[in-house]
């Protein structure tokens, strides 16, 4: 099968509602919203970095597109396309066929069609830029975050790294509990419905892909403020809770892959109910620096960092 | 250097004109011009396959924005920004440097500003996605060509191919003809001003990227016609012209990595001046396929294809 055999096969479908050209032209043509602002975000995958070899390759089309649609969410836009880029070290139909399949579940069910990209070969890599709109100024950032603001997290934290570690074979699961916390790590949900509905109300807010001390360090360092979060509040699954205290704290605090929301918003603040559980975890505060407490109020020394491609 | 330092040290520059928020968030935020339409196009590139790894990274950082670029100058879009993914092996400040002084400097020739991105560890890999605008139906499609328009080439075609050759070892070529369409290989110009002043006038058009034949034969098979090429009028290099002419001709109809436009108009149709040489080279006729001929008008069995990634 050829490159364009290939795209025909797996990735080819007349255009979408808003999409005037979509795959199959040097460029694809959306038409923007009038008086929306056009938000755009990009994560590549690499094969044993992002995701192991033996992932299944439907989770694996659901988790590359949600990864980027995770963004969107922060960003409390809503999705209008993405292009796909993707190096593959040979045609694999049956796995072609799998990948394609979750990738498009996740597209329709986020209104998010793909409208064009690439197709070479080579170590696999998987290269997703989407597009979204919100109206001008309503777009949520990080740098709007104020002291006396509350920090909310969005879901669960900590579940993705626990099925690392398990994979890893440093934690031994039974089996439904791994396979909780492996949907969790394979089958992340991007928390699109929650950013838009936080639009106007939360002040600051980034998604959690890097663990939560270093992402929520992103809002602290643009907003200009400090925190303190209390770490034995933040969400967790009932397989985590049920291991070593020391492991909650590294899986909730610096473990990453959770793609749950962490936003700030003043005390007193509506928040929207979209279904999905929303907990304090902290405060903002005038001092700089994140400070970890536990639920009673002690000082949480964890010695943890955020997850970075380029320090060991 | 860890993955922020690396962003920051290379690639973070103030907001440009245009861009409300650039690299630093979790997404950026561009404003549409009110009635345009948005074009996007992304191009991955793979070392080994797309570039050769002892390639000078200052014209890598070139080349991988202007693989990107000349889709939307097939398009006749105005740049209004990019996002580049990249896995690298390994932190290499001296490639680094190179790679992005090369990038940034067509970035500001061409009015197109690094609005985000991703950077990852993995065999290398570079993954770009272009946006742009067009006024509202003005942009230049794959579709729009009709029996009787003219087929017309900007530049010259194949001095990438006969370089890759002299690099295979295939070729040899004294030192100076070798440097020159080394250059065209390596540094290739997107024909962003050509493509921008097409619109309204060209029928159809795209870049030449996998070899005319494939790409002319894109815009045969969108628009449902035929054509026919004079492959003797096809415009080539003094470098090019000096080899047997059985090479000519593979690097003209079917060497690839061109970036030249090709693009169908009706004959007497007003073509813009923007200081590229634009060649006459063939017609559209209603008979599908597309006929390759000689000066005389006799058909050339030319046996060749254009370039597909998982073909051998």
């Amino acid at each position: 099968m050829g490159e364009f055999e290939l795209i025909r096969r797996f990735f080819l479908r007349p255009p979408a509602a808003g999409v005037e050209l979509g795959v199959g032209d040097d460029c694809a043509v959306l038409a923007p919203t009038p008086g929306a602002r056009w938000l755009v975000s990009s994560d590549m995958l690499v094969e044993g970095r992002h995701f192991l070899s033996t992932v299944d390759p439907g989770r694996l089309g659901h988790k590359a597109l949600a990864v980027n649609l995770s963004d969107l969410a922060a960003c409390g836009a809503t999705p209008r396309g993405f292009t796909l880029a993707m190096a593959l070290p040979r045609v694999d139909e049956a796995w072609l066929a799998g990948f394609s399949a979750g990738l498009w579940a996740l597209a329709d069910a986020s209104g998010c069609p793909l409208i064009g990209g690439d197709t070479t070969q080579g170590p696999l890599n998987l290269c997703i830029t989407v597009f979204g709109e919100a109206p001008a100024g309503q777009a949520l950032l990080r740098r709007g975050a104020r002291p006396g603001d509350e920090v909310w997290v969005s879901g669960r934290l900590g579940d993705a790294r626990l099925a690392l570690e398990a994979f890893r074979g440093t934690v031994a699961l039974e089996g439904r509990g791994f396979e909780a916390v492996r949907v969790a790590m394979e089958c992340p949900t991007p928390r699109l419905a929650l950013g838009q509905a936080l639009r106007g109300i939360a002040t600051a807010a980034i998604d959690v892909s890097d663990g939560l001390l270093g992402d929520l360090g992103h809002i602290l360092a643009a907003s200009g403020v400090g925190a303190r979060v209390d770490v034995d509040a933040l969400p967790r699954s009932a397989v985590l809770a049920a291991q070593p205290v020391e492991l909650q704290r590294t899986c909730v605090l610096a473990g990453g892959d959770d793609y749950e929301l962490v936003f700030t918003a003043p005390p007193g603040a509506r928040l929207p109910d979209v279904g999905v559980a929303l907990t304090r975890v902290g405060v903002i505060e005038v001092e700089p620096g994140l400070r970890v407490v536990d639920a009673r109020g002690e000082r949480v020394d964890h010695g943890l960092r955020s997850f970075d491609h380029f320090k060991p």
